[in-house]
């Protein structure tokens, strides 16, 4: 069952606009930050019934908020180019006075005092926080109630399902979420969003709750590619980045459209797994981008870049090992304790207890050469081309699927973007870009021309 | 008025042992880890009225946790290398069912639920916690109420003053502190022990009250450098790396003395500060470290190590503006709710309103090339020699006092270890040794051959 989208970015026709336009509607007086919210909190009542995305709604201050940021742009001084944005934040993110319970028993009902970095800087640019959407437990665990807006007996996938399940379902323009190795990118691929994952660092992680800090990213889901842009830019800026990594900076505006002269095309084992209707989509798009005049390189046209992708298969397993040894803490803590996990994160806790201090450095040690190997080939191409996952949305709400198509980003630390520009089998299908560290404005002017380009 | 020491490293004839001998006592049932920790109890009770260096005492927990180890001893089956050692923890250490404050009435009897990962490991590890160590205002405020053991009439020093305090009085053979600057190094100089500020990363910091993580080390605080190396061993390995650094190993002993060939003079601003009984002390120890084979460079000597001596000079102000960025969360916060702080941290929130992104993006670039510009002197010389302070520890409770001569190493990453050898005036002042990066092991084993020459 396909649900009604009122404001779509995929489905071509269904595309109203985004954020940014309404933002300049709201600049000219045409529509308030408050009517805006009303059509969202009024989809939410009639869709999150079924789609469970949100754990917690936050409707009255985010009225107020958003009565705030009328009041604003009557009177000529927005917060920030995203004041008024409704949002979602994945509930790992905590937020002062409204409870954060990364889907474990552990916090139920815990309400902190105080902001995360991300959420203080959200509120800062004027964003009007909606609720705090699902997550699997701890963001590993392996299951949320939250449900596929595309068809309500698949997962929206992974754990920021929340987040990607009430922008799919246009409840919300955009969300936070969070990524170790697919958790952004996925879910937006399975609901039809754009999903980013930024450099390595982009943006702090303070007071979210920690599992592997070296490999989590906060992201973005977004209807409008632009809008993604600009919360990027925001949260950058304003929450800064994980202290000791380079603040990611751009333009404000969503940088202009750049063709990519060489993509190379990422295959992953993942592409074995693909469905004939999957591989069918991809190949189309690179059939079409070609055409466009983007020169698709194989893997195997040089020693470098087979390599890469030699790398890229190992890159789960990879980020596992790291995030292993990263859980010890605050995990042996909570078992202490005595609580039990999902099964996802039991099987994690068993290499936990094994690995040594020695495995960790290897580890990190293999990390760094897969990142250097692959700035190594920012000569060559201008980036790699793959399918953000080797199927659409799975049936069942267990977090199945697979995240081998994006843990290579994941694991070197460079950004990413999935875009919804494909389909199979009727349903959505991401096709993910991955660029070079600290230059996410140049991936993202090069998915502004590739999104273009696929529309066309 | 100088205090009575029973157990005393730098005094030399008053020096006892090193837990390190007492351990081995426990393992041959001359001693028990009760027993020992009494000792301390009593010298608390003795002392504490006048030294204020705990915020908190858990003296029945730590009794408990003396018989438990007792108990492992007896066994024949004790924890590690330090099971069985009391110590104290600076209050910005969250530590579970037992109040952290960090100094500042916004935590007035805030009491964690858990452990951070260095409180947990030290538990694990078999340590007793004897208490939470006196700190000014989340590590970075003006003045706490410790008085330095050596004259109560003046500082311990800067914001592990607490730690320092006790374990200059001999209430604690070890502690925990951290250094943002010279908040390790310069109590440890003032109360004449040993203090370490390991390799930028080697020690986990989550739940640790943040200033500015990125220039933030946990340390140690020691009677003895083979209980200070055992002590960063047992961190570094059951802790783990802040997530991303690589984990610090070596030998589970304290390294052999190994001689250093060449090691560059530091002077910094501060050497202009000192005073003359100051630099005579200095240039004792030189003379005599000379005297023992020791190749002492001049900065002036070749360009590269004049270049090296001229960034010595721009650490301070560097670190300042690293933390004037990092510091928005949660001061931010902190300010929005109302709260005053410190003069000293008010002057650096006024910075931090100012500070932009792309300013912190400049002072992580030359933060980046200091440590460049160090590491590669590293095939010149084995380290850096200087004076931990220019001063002994001034007259006074305020955090008075300089700086300058630990910001280096601060600002760097690099290992830095000071050794209680020098005096002035009748009071003690540290001996600074620097080494090079994720090689603590090889400054041990210098401090090691550098203190044996110095007592010789």
């Amino acid at each position: 069952m396909t649900t009604q989208r009122p404001i779509s970015y995929a489905a071509g026709p269904g595309h109203t606009r985004s954020f940014r336009d309404s933002a300049q509607a709201f600049r000219e007086g045409r529509e308030t930050p408050r009517e805006f919210l009303e059509r969202f909190i009024d989809r939410i009542e009639a869709s999150e019934d079924d789609i469970h995305a949100f754990v917690t709604l936050t409707i009255d201050s985010a009225r107020a908020a958003a009565d705030a940021a009328t009041q604003r742009y009557r009177d000529g001084t927005p917060a920030s180019p995203i004041d008024g944005l409704p949002l979602g934040l994945k509930d790992i993110i905590q937020t002062a006075g409204v409870p954060t319970q990364a889907g474990s028993p552990i916090y139920d009902g815990w309400i902190p005092e105080r902001d995360s970095p991300v959420t203080a800087a959200l509120k800062r640019a004027g964003a009007t926080i909606l609720g705090k959407t699902a997550t699997t437990e701890f963001a590993y665990g392996s299951i949320t109630p939250a449900r596929n807006p595309y068809d309500r007996e698949r997962t929206p996938g992974t754990s920021s399902s929340g987040s990607a399940a009430a922008v799919g379902d246009a409840m919300l323009p955009a969300a936070i979420g969070t990524q170790l190795m697919s958790s952004v990118m996925r879910p937006a691929s399975y609901c039809a969003h754009v999903g980013v994952k930024p450099t390595y660092g982009a943006i702090r992680q303070d007071a979210i709750h920690p599992f592997s800090p070296s490999g989590e990213h906060v992201g973005v889901h977004a209807n409008a590619l632009e809008d993604a842009w600009q919360l990027l830019q925001t949260l950058a800026t304003e929450a800064g980045p994980v202290p000791g990594s380079r603040g990611l900076t751009g333009p404000v505006e969503l940088p202009a459209r750049n063709a990519p002269k060489r993509l190379m095309r990422m295959y992953t084992p993942g592409w074995e797994m693909a469905h004939v209707s999957v591989r069918e989509a991809f190949e189309d798009a690179l059939s079409r981008l070609s055409n466009a005049g983007v020169d698709i390189v194989e893997p195997g046209s040089t020693p470098a870049l087979q390599a890469l992708e030699d790398d890229f298969a190992r890159a789960d397993g990879c980020v596992a090992e790291v995030a292993a040894f990263e859980m010890r803490w605050p995990f042996f803590e909570y078992e202490r304790e005595g609580h039990q996990f999902h099964g996802r994160i039991e099987r994690l806790l068993e290499r936990a207890h094994a690995i040594t201090l020695e495995d960790y450095n290897t580890a990190l040690a293999w990390k760094d050469g897969f990142r250097d190997r692959y700035v190594a080939t920012a000569q060559d191409i201008d980036g790699v081309i793959g399918l953000t996952a080797p199927e659409v949305a799975p049936l069942g709400l267990e977090n199945l699927g697979n995240p081998l198509m994006c843990s290579p980003a994941s694991c070197m630390g460079a950004p990413a973007i999935t875009l919804p520009a494909l389909s199979a089998d009727g349903l959505p299908l991401g096709l993910q870009l991955i660029g070079y560290h600290n230059r996410d404005a140049d991936l993202f002017a090069m998915a502004n021309w590739v999104d273009d380009a696929l529309v066309r």
